[in-house]
């Protein structure tokens, strides 16, 4: 079995962090380096990556750092300072959960390239078995509509099905404006053979109604203690719409963060020209205005399994 | 008050027929021409225009038809060629109830010319009126969510609004895959000094748990008896969002057609390319498949009010 490229977009190179450009897929499969801490920031406000690939960067950009600072006895106050950087670049996935750990290491006196490398060794077996529990949980002939994309986990779902004898299809809604769906999962499930078709996003009641769907499984980029979470915006009302048709949805989700509940979670409020321009160009006229919240909270209630790391 | 190039849509030039073509808007303002009944039903195909442009275009097409074929005694055989290429042109709206309406003017020996002036005339006014009513509907404060396009009456309904010192705002979903909330509906209420916010299809329930909408105002391609409706796909689900948000749900609509119900009303599938580009460019990969449905059936138990032609 071959893993989707989206499944571990980043390498680290010794001196470099070698990041898939998630934004030019699926037309290009091209690799960008960050050389330093702030490249990898940037690398993340600008959404050249997301989901699992900001968790792999942020380990890899500490292991980076280690590596460009050997010996220095400030490394503490360096982690800090990068640590804070990487806290900053965007408001939604928390990130402070993954910094602190690091630091943490560090505080304890732990070998860093080894925590590292033991943590993301660990992550890779778990998101497996997560990929392994959602095809258990599946039945065969189910149609399973998902939303953005859960960074390579969709195809070794599919893939899973495969091995247990059940066949499955896909529907992916396009995920507006980045078109995540379209553009990372569709490619993903149909570079996979999967049977994979899409829709826009205006289209979840109606395949729904049309019973065309019969489970929904979507990721997470936050899981409060109370089990509401953050997804992409869109996932709050496909779980409206699942609940209104009496679909079940599933939650692919990472550990939860400290935060009690949903309403604590901020919501990332993007630049309103990437919801009017697409690839570079003006869809609007050129004094339209947009609103753009990159996220939203789906409450636990909505939630029919989680499928924990 | 100017009227919103949309409210009219198009013109009778004698010797041929003056269409808005919606495709390119907002960027360009431009009228395409046509010059047989065969180019009429083509503009409709390839959704030059829609909503009531292909109501006015019906009818002007019956004119136009009428000028070409001044004093042939087969005026009645051409008519009902006529109104069987129109009826074929696209599935959801009900043109057997316009074109019948015709014929039957041609049966009955009535003034064909004098007939469709004066449907066209009642037609403006009750437009016009349906706007002051929705108006009349609304409380100063409100935060009006449309989808789609009602061809010049959301302007309508903020001058109104203004007569009646009610402050409102406008949502417009951006309503994929032809962007005519976004190209069509933020340009003319932009146009008409009302302020106009753009969000795509997903933030829907988003901006209802933020109770930044009060009211929802959609139109209506179709009326089943047992109020049904068909709309631009997506509406459905922004109903039962509404319901779910205890939010109102009103409805601009056409006379009733004879279908009994919404599950009786064809829902138009259109070719699965027009999702995937964009302005000609591939945006998913060109293998993907994607499914269009380009209206859904919303039912009369999710809409709280209909304002009725």
């Amino acid at each position: 079995m071959e893993y989707s490229p989206l499944f571990w977009p980043i390498e680290f190179k010794g001196t470099k962090i070698s990041i898939l450009d998630e934004t030019v897929l699926p037309h290009k499969l091209v690799y960008i380096d960050a050389h330093t801490y702030q490249d990898a920031c940037d690398a993340i406000r600008q959404m050249k990556t997301r989901a699992v690939g900001q968790v792999l960067l942020v380990m890899y950009t500490f292991l980076l750092v280690e590596e460009q600072n050997a010996g220095n006895p400030d490394i503490k106050g360096i982690f800090k300072n990068v640590a804070d950087s990487i806290n900053a670049s965007r408001p939604t996935l928390p990130f402070k959960v993954l910094t602190d750990m690091v630091l943490s290491w560090v505080e304890e006196g732990k070998d860093i390239k080894k925590s590292i490398y033991g943590f993301l060794e660990m992550l890779k077996q778990k998101r497996v078995g997560q990929a392994r529990l959602a095809a258990e949980m599946l039945e065969n002939g189910d149609n399973i509509l998902t939303h953005c994309n859960i960074s390579g986990l969709m195809p070794l779902i599919g893939h899973f099905c495969k091995e247990m004898n059940k066949e499955v299809k896909f529907f992916v809604t396009e995920t507006r404006p980045y078109f995540q769906g379209l553009r990372l999962t569709a490619w993903e499930l149909e570079k996979a053979g999967l049977d994979t078709t899409i829709i826009c996003d205006s289209m979840v009641a109606q395949v729904m109604h049309e019973r065309k769907v019969s489970k929904i499984i979507v990721g997470a980029d936050h899981l409060a203690q109370n089990g509401d979470i953050a997804n992409k915006i869109g996932t709050y009302q496909i779980a409206i719409l699942a609940k209104h048709f009496s679909i079940p949805m599933y939650v692919i989700c990472p550990p939860p963060s400290r935060l009690k509940s949903g309403s604590e979670i901020k919501i990332e409020i993007r630049p309103d020209h990437e919801v009017l321009k697409i690839n570079g160009e003006w869809i609007s006229s050129t004094d339209a205005k947009a609103y753009y919240p990159a996220f939203d909270v789906t409450p636990a209630e909505l939630i029919t399994k989680y499928i924990y790391l």
